[in-house]
């Protein structure tokens, strides 16, 4: 099955995993089935071994299907990505200890034998902002301990293992590591999603009272999350982008359908509202891939983080605008629940409030513009 | 009670009624309490007598507190105030007997005693177009046999009685009238509401097959819907305007609280989208009282139709940026289900949707701006 | 001559001015002539005694003629004006000497008699920060001894005297005073006035070095400039807004008769282009209304204030959205140069950058939306 | 002299050459010196033999330093490049005599000699609609006589030969041909333009009453203009593109600097504005880029040409919208005359109303998203 016949499969089922905000079994049955949970994971593991630039390709097209689901296998793709891209001599210059290795290359074949990672990074009054998470971790004889609560943590529930930032308790300043959290006892969720779009996502509560092992660690080292948060910024601020620009592309498509069904195509207005829209959709794809290919070519390269910031920003605000005037377009009818083009209106809108927001990109793409560095604020 | 603590009323029930999309029993108790189902009517029929300008003023106040709610009330006072406004010389005129007179003051009579009436225009694949309605009616001994279907009927199964647009079924060239159809047997109300937003209106179809008594006939003569479209167009283009209007202004008021609660009202860009979306606001009532004012003191006049239709489009185009942008400024944690933000960034897309869109109402008024006869195009 | 015909005259003469860059004498002819320099003088001293409202639509039609010259014209209202509503009792209370009343008086009396007045208030890399400005003065025997650079000062060389603002240069914390200083020796113009827009207001920068009678000292008591603009902020912040009002009811006019000698009113994309635009200058002007007749009623009430600044925002970006889409419409053919709306898009985008810029009425606007003192900032 | 050196020499000329209204003698030495006038020329006949991908880096480079010198520049590259890129086979097949492949190496040889050329294909009341062109041509013993008069001709005066569309005057259907006049006697230029932007384009009108010889006629193929519309609509639709994505880097380039010698880019709402329009610049510049590589690699692919729309509609609508905000960031010192934003300001207009306009890419484009044909609608 291509990629094109899995999204159409994944929009058959939108609407009614949108109504019921049930997670999407049978949308991830057909990614196991076609391999995509090992997409980011090393052929020697296992996996397909795919670039940056390939899982967008994949996300865009999994978005145009079905926005909630692209948005979980975006975290999951997220982990297991970061966890094949991280450059070993880095790793090890930081002080890995060997036995990183060999834990990451676990956690990465069972992904590619069809385990599902999420991600659990977000808390309650403290939102994406990493330097601030307050879930804390002390040591125990042979590994962690772990406990706070987090939000918004997508495919909450379902997923083999959570990776969770969390700060040493016993450090004054602010040291915060990622750990890769197994389900299971000691981590709860609490079914609190229950959401204006991407409702699918299951973006529970989490909280967690949990002990761990040594090599739940990821990167084998403590405070490794606000570097990498620098590091590959692609991750944290873009990997969303190619989703929305899928959920982009699903309302141009449905729109077209629907205002041709309905003879609307004549009227001037209706026209120019879907030329303008696919001239904005076409752009917002060409600014994600551009960064994708970028951060494939050449990671890190402080011109390749402004092309990260730039395809956050084009396809959150480009997906909600899109869905704002082809609505108004397509009229009344299109209100309905159970259309795409309503279930497109509500998801398309979550795009530009995920982190980075798009307040915080225009920030931090006005500061470079100007000259300045922007990172020079703390935004993570 | 004051409408203020009306509003305050109807805004704490609005979430319940928008998860259940019940039709809001206790908020109609609340209006037929403050004798507002005869807002319009008469005071020697044991009215309130208001004018536009009056209505308006209700129709704000309370769609700030429930958009829904406030959309069945006008539905509701369209009814009521064309028939309390119709001017008696016109409609002698234009030919109707003198029992009209007396029937409409029973109808109108019943609403002040707290009967509630609502509009069934709309049909499926004709929209609003008048002209096209294809609900029939033939003569039969003492009255007429109504047979058809309608949409969009706001507050469908909880109404006295339903102004049903329909056609003569014996006449070549298209004749519209307008009957006043009691509830019961031959009205059957299909439970089809199911919308993204204003989801407490209820606006089901509605089936016909019922006969009604020679005095159903809404003014007495029959092929008056059109004309009543042009001389009153108030009703029919402008009185959702009002709602809207509300439904912007309790976008700023819980954007405002909930951004106080998270401390973000000293963040720059959060300033400016408030700042923005409070001159818009504070625009479009301007707009929509101004063209209420000349309605009530020029109705008819066609600088008081211009301002009638700019009235529609400033305020269903105001309403949905306004909730477009506060949305964003107030972040995922407003995207919440229950979240005041998150319905009415639904009820606020609906406005410029309904008729007269707002793209319609752009060509109407360029039109007009451009010297156009900006009716010389069949609209209705 | 009514106000509409002066507005035509002045319109006729719009282009020459505008490619000159000269004073448009004859519009000033045609002002004194109707005795508008006088609009603001009490009728005792031989003028109209106008209010805000008054001045508001005097300035709005002079500003759908020629936006220079109503410019240049505002900056004369604002100085009869504020010293014609300065209330009395506040001034004695502030311990203005008697004296002041008189010479308050007889500058009222000369602008009836045709005298004309301009602003110096703005200086290089200070703006309009009121509280920053550093032309200085000194006393004098007699009176104060001034010195310093003005710039954007509009009527340059053409004015009988200048409002100036300086700071005491004997004062550690900053005290800013008003003068009125009369033209001729000491007040010298370098015509550095060149701009894109509104080139005939010749806004030249002012050199002053030049010793004024005691009397000159407007009040009557130092350091009342910054406590004149929170207490009148109408003159300060939102008598420009009449104006590009004026200036955008010019674009829908001329843009209307381009479009039709090109028998383009057909084209529904420019048809919704003149619709849009119509309904936000509709809105624009009647914020501005609100905003005058509640200075006139209600002066100095907070509600009043927010008025003002909405006021501002809104006139200024309606001009330069609407000139910029109204070009669009009528295409190259009106870019060239003595075409109205080739002028109008120039002129239209000056007004939301003159201070209040709409950047910073945004920011007020929002902090006064979400329940914050606006003017805690600093803003002049 | 690298591209970057050349943009820079004509950025230092811009101002100058605005305010003039000359033609940009000393940037046409440099393009002659640097041999850019021979880009699209094969080497076998002394060019550059670029693609269409190498022109529109060209173009926009040139643009980043002067707007009006790149469009005259277009228009040059226009001619040499449909000369060049016209498939032979294509011209055979449609009948053109062997003697038409002499005559185009001719003019192409004389190009990367230094020639100039120039388009004359609008005429007043008829814009660029090639089909409506009065401009008519008989055959003489040897020739064509040509009569007529054009608009908008960029360059006029200063090039060697002007490439003129006109009809057959002794055919009752539409039979419109390009020649390629000399200039000399017959072809008269009135100095008309005097434009709002691009001012040094010396786009004016020419009179037309001149005989050429037979091998003038090009293509060697009476009828073909139109049909060449249709198959290269690059050249007619979107080489303009390159030029405006230049404008756009220039004002964020003039912006930047302007805002940091002000000190200004601390402030958030500014920062933000640059942000915004550092992504739509970057957008447009990948849509202007996916355009050309897709004419390079795949010319006349229905897809193909469908970027070349979007390219047209994305750079004319963002330079004028970057203009618009960045110049409002940048504040009212940045409206003086002579400063690069003052100009950008309007130059940026001139983009989207250059045929095919905005609204008529806008029109095009959702004809194609809603699966019409974009071309079956006469749009030349």
């Amino acid at each position: 099955m291509d990629l094109h016949a899995l999204a159409d499969r994944l929009s058959g089922r939108a609407s009614r995993y949108d109504a019921s905000g049930d997670f999407p079994e049978e949308d991830f049955a057909d990614l196991r089935d076609q391999g995509l949970l090992g997409l980011m994971v090393p052929p020697r593991l296992g996996g397909s071994g795919a670039t940056f630039a390939e899982y967008t390709d994949v996300a865009m097209r999994l978005g145009s299907g079905s926005g909630a689901t692209a948005l979980i296998f975006n975290m999951h793709a997220s982990v297991t990505g970061a966890l094949a891209h991280m450059p070993d001599e880095l790793v090890r210059q930081f002080g890995a200890p060997e036995s990183f290795f060999e834990s990451r290359d676990r956690v990465l074949a069972r992904a590619a034998e069809g385990a599902l990672y999420a991600v659990a990074m977000s808390e309650h009054g403290v939102g994406s902002r990493l330097s601030r998470v307050r879930t804390s971790y002390e040591r125990t004889g042979s590994g962690f301990r772990i406990t706070g609560g987090k939000t918004f943590v997508s495919g909450a529930g379902h997923a083999d293992a959570y990776l969770v930032a969390a700060r040493d308790s016993g450090s004054a300043e602010p040291k915060i590591s990622y750990f890769l959290v197994p389900a299971g006892p000691g981590v709860e969720v609490r079914p609190t999603w229950d959401s204006l779009g991407m409702r699918a996502t299951g973006s529970h509560d989490v909280d967690l009272d949990v002990e761990v092992d040594g090599d739940a660690l990821v990167g084998g080292i403590e405070g490794a999350a606000l570097l990498l948060a620098q590091v590959m910024p692609q991750w944290l601020v873009a990997s969303y982008a190619a989703v929305y620009v899928g959920v982009a592309q699903a309302v141009l498509r449905h729109g077209a359908e629907h205002l041709r069904e309905r003879g609307l195509q004549e009227l001037p207005l209706v026209r120019a509202r879907m030329g303008r829209a696919d001239v904005q959709v076409a752009a917002a794809e060409l600014v994600v891939r551009e960064a994708a290919r970028r951060v494939t070519d050449d990671p890190g390269n402080p011109e390749t983080n402004r092309w990260v910031w730039r395809a956050k920003l084009a396809a959150g605000d480009t997906a909600a605008a899109v869905a704002f005037s082809v609505l108004e377009a397509a009229g009344t009818s299109a209100t309905r629940r159970g259309h795409p083009l309503e279930r497109l209106y509500r998801d398309a809108r979550c795009g530009a409030l995920q982190p980075a927001t798009s307040d915080v990109c225009a920030d931090w793409l006005g500061a470079a513009a100007l000259g300045d560095n922007p990172d020079g604020v703390a935004r993570w």
